[in-house]
């Protein structure tokens, strides 16, 4: 998206310094813009300011084109009215996880057409200014939720903050926002809070089993949960609508249990599912080609193939092997980015390789 | 755990060669041992080979100590059987994701007694050998289920393969196992798949919010649906009532929506859970203790702090930013490894920092 030319934000506040508002500020302040940190708690807008995210000065109201709300859920629409009426000539937007009902709070405030909602889709189970990161929005998606009495220069502004931390924009109405983020944030936070809570039952020497997969799926249970209560309760309609489906397909699942080709079948639903999110940052499977390449029988054939390929200088996404039955051959299935597979095809067929016809 | 003394392992067979047959081969061969590797896939086995997890030669049954049984659930009892009858000197060993079916139809085959079962608890989403990593088993749990009728010499054939691949051994009964892994593996894959197959009621344009909390709690839902229908039809009777379990949570859950104070509880309990399995590598909490620092109000005071903690080489397992509502000063909560807290301490102060008295 290209930003209208000449227009300029002259500085920026951020009010609340936790991961988001101070990892805006760093990314801001590494773009050169001026930034001012305000918190509640001044140690954290203080190590937020030691970190490089901007300054605790207090900025020159008449300066200010941006302010940033990104305080917890339950004080946003009132940190975002007092920005709104102590900065008279600025934007206010916010990076609150639900938005229709901070829209409905804010919109009767004077001065509530300078509020552009927006949700940038970044966290992490950390808290706090520490683990701030100026990349924290690089290639992820933010959310803007524009309202019909937004002026464009304002709506503009926003887009600016988020395409100068590096995001993807997506524009929805905060409607669809609170339903979305309750389908694909809101309730697999749930599934890991449920997962984790299960735990409880479980006896000390069995959690010695416990491997990656567990710890993946248990990851965000261990966020903060008077954050993630602000959060679940102001889209707790939306939420119920999602889990009402889950317990569904859970007692879909107990009946499937012992019935081999339900419980397969159930298995591959939820796998098209994770590949349908599961890529690095929501790269779509269809950008990648594969190049099927037969391994000859010999030993060091395949790290001979691997050096070949590296020396391509070709980045292999992902690897897999297939098998001809009737031949009794082995093929290796390379997966690159469909712009290379042609390449790769031609300079391996070159280096007396041979490539299954028709593959790709 | 120390092995007897002047036992040795001459020969080990690999019977599968998948993700978890070859990265034991890679383990073995890089310790020195002689791996034969066989597969019904006679590319996968040639593939392993071909990246040093061994020889596609057929082993002689005379020099042959152990035999390693990595194939599929559904066949594993069948493979088991054959290398009892085949190799009637060797220890033979599974890595089965569920042990007591499988002892129930080993149990009567000749040769029984040399069967010691085992799981190494290491995977991924992914299979194969092209996935293969020597090191996949360092530090990992691996459970070893000796039978009554097993001979010492055999349990610690198992033993010492297991702690040659890096893992660390956990004895218990097959039955313990399987309840276990119903727990902290099986009920976790299919909240996976549970969180992954809602999905599909999810509009495209919704997906594009997913962030990272969503991609790691489906991530495992994107592994092999047959294997998993396997492992879970062998265990449903645990997995039943482990799910039962949750679908009261769930419920609970759904009556929690509105009420904060129920919400932010069952959230609570959650975090529990996640930080009870959240270690890296089952790293106890325990092992660790804070160190807490008064934070000035000065630029940069940060910066300088990390920097004198970095060059006492004292490595850093977590902070936190802890503040003082009565004295309005931020203090930061260094948590290290308890054995160096008292050696950080006394460093720092005297650098000048000032130490919260009694932290730790």
């Amino acid at each position: 998206m290209e930003l209208r030319r000449g227009w300029q934000v002259s500085e920026v506040l951020i009010v609340g310094t936790g991961l988001i508002g101070a990892s805006i500020g760093l990314a801001l302040s590494s773009a050169g813009i001026q930034v001012h940190l305000a918190d509640r708690v001044r140690a954290h807008a203080m190590v937020a300011a030691g970190l490089g995210a901007g300054s605790v000065d207090p900025p020159d109201p008449a300066r200010l084109s941006l302010v940033v709300t990104a305080a917890p859920p339950d004080v946003l629409p009132e940190v975002i009215g007092q920005a709104l009426k102590r900065y008279p000539s600025a934007t206010v937007t916010d990076v609150g996880s639900v938005k229709a009902p901070i829209v409905e709070q804010v919109a009767n405030l004077p001065g509530s057409e300078r509020y552009v909602p927006s949700h940038p889709m970044a966290g992490s189970q950390y808290t706090g200014p520490l683990t701030a990161d100026a990349r924290l929005f690089v290639d992820r998606t933010w959310v803007i939720t524009p309202l019909a009495t937004n002026a464009s220069c304002d709506i503009e502004r926003v887009e600016w903050l988020a395409l100068t931390c590096g995001a993807r924009l997506v524009q929805m109405s905060p409607h669809d926002h609170d339903i979305a983020v309750a389908q694909v944030s809101h309730v697999p936070h749930l599934m890991s809070i449920l997962t984790a809570g299960h735990l409880r039952e479980v006896p000390k020497s069995h959690l010695q089993l416990a491997g990656q997969g567990i710890r993946d799926v248990t990851r965000i249970a261990g966020s903060d949960p008077e954050l993630w209560r602000q959060i679940l309760s102001t889209n707790a309609q939306a939420v119920r609508a999602e889990l009402a489906g889950i317990k569904a397909d859970l007692t879909e699942l107990l009946a499937a249990l012992d019935n081999p080709d339900e419980l397969e079948h159930f298995l591959h639903r939820g796998r098209i599912g994770a590949l349908s999110v599961g890529g690095k940052h929501g790269k779509s499977v269809e950008e990648f080609a594969s190049v099927v390449v037969e391994i000859p029988d010999e030993p060091r054939a395949l790290a001979r193939l691997f050096t070949d390929v590296a020396d391509l200088g070709v980045n292999v996404e992902d690897v897999a092997i297939e098998h001809d039955q009737v031949r009794q051959v082995g093929y290796l299935a390379i997966q690159v980015k469909s712009n290379t597979a042609d390449q790769l095809r031609a300079a391996i067929v070159d280096r007396g390789w041979e490539i299954r016809p028709g593959s790709g």
